[in-house]
């Protein structure tokens, strides 16, 4: 594969809204969908058609005009453009509830992003077989981590043990963490967090349902 | 309580962020932190200080010169814009691993959100205990929704079902919809839908590793 350009200063939810599409253009490939314009698309995905042409000139020109926009093609830029055609390897911290969903959600578990490693401290926990994995104690993180060449780390502890588990999953040399927990947590300036708080969207959605009503 | 006034126009990016530092000020009340100034509360939540005094001044002048916020009153502040010290009662459709994970964490059975009702169409799930609930037919969600006052539907079911959720919530009533299956859904104008993408934040992830690699 080519090494693509470099892309700088991206917005944030410039990346997020690229992840709406991806999945938007993958279910109309599925679909059989060859052809969709920047229109429907927008209506799909909740944006407006201006936000999409502007999303995607970030990377090129990829319309045809008075086509559009062929779907397996540009689902293919959209994946090149956000890494997501790069093999990524997660180690998942927490193996309760959470961390089950996650090992058993699909995409969570597929060749380019991969959940190769569960790790739980909990001496009943360890070396019980998931989902195709074997639980490891946390302690092993700084030895499986290089070994299975992991990058990513997810945390989906009890917030009190958050922070401990990302101090662990740095010390074994991951680069991002993926924190489902709902503590902060502090880590070296080279490692990337993304939180995922699942009361951004209560809040998105309990604001718009009571603004409505007055 | 009194009728809080009425807000207009604030950007979903700022309902997030104060959904954060929610969660950040309702910890730091719980270490007993009394006054925090914006630059600190900034840092813990990945933000800059301008943006976090920006994001307030939608509401209102909290700060006190010189002290900084109180933490108590500024998250009863915030809590009160985000309409989230009112009661919100929620249906689940889907009791499978995503959906029981949902059902067991704390901040989704509390008083003020709680998902009251637990719904499936698996012959073998309907009639099961789980976590306090009985799982009921998604057909009685047109019974349910009214009889619990239910207002809000959260979709755990797999891709391919979830359209059929998302009708049926809406025909029972239902006004917003938290969507955690990977499938866009169409709902009337006048129901508000949340995608809970994971691969939102993992893109923002894997895009910071490789850009900072190069």
């Amino acid at each position: 594969m080519n090494q693509p350009p470099k892309y700088e200063h991206i917005p944030r939810a410039t990346i997020q809204r690229l992840a709406t599409y991806l999945q938007v253009l993958e279910a109309m490939d599925k679909d059989g969908v060859q052809v969709i314009s920047s229109e429907p698309l927008a209506r799909v995905c909740d944006v407006n058609a201006s936000q999409v042409r502007k999303d995607l000139a970030y990377f090129g020109e990829f319309g045809v005009r008075g086509v559009g926009y062929y779907v397996s093609y540009l689902r293919d830029i959209i994946k090149g453009c956000l890494y997501a055609d790069l093999k990524w390897k997660a180690a998942l911290v927490g193996v309760g509830n959470m961390g089950r969903a996650l090992l058993n959600y699909p995409e969570f578990r597929s060749n380019n992003f991969n959940i190769v490693g569960a790790f739980d401290c909990d001496p009943f926990k360890i070396g019980e077989r998931l989902y195709g994995l074997e639980v490891y104690c946390t302690k092993s993180l700084m030895e499986k981590v290089p070994e299975l060449g992991i990058e990513i780390g997810i945390i989906t502890v009890p917030p009190e043990r958050a922070q401990r588990a990302a101090t662990q999953l740095v010390d074994a040399g991951i680069k991002g963490i993926l924190n489902y927990s709902a503590a902060r947590i502090s880590v070296p300036d080279h490692v990337f967090v993304e939180y995922i708080n699942f009361f951004h969207q209560v809040y998105s959605l309990t604001f718009n349902i009571v603004s409505q009503k007055r």
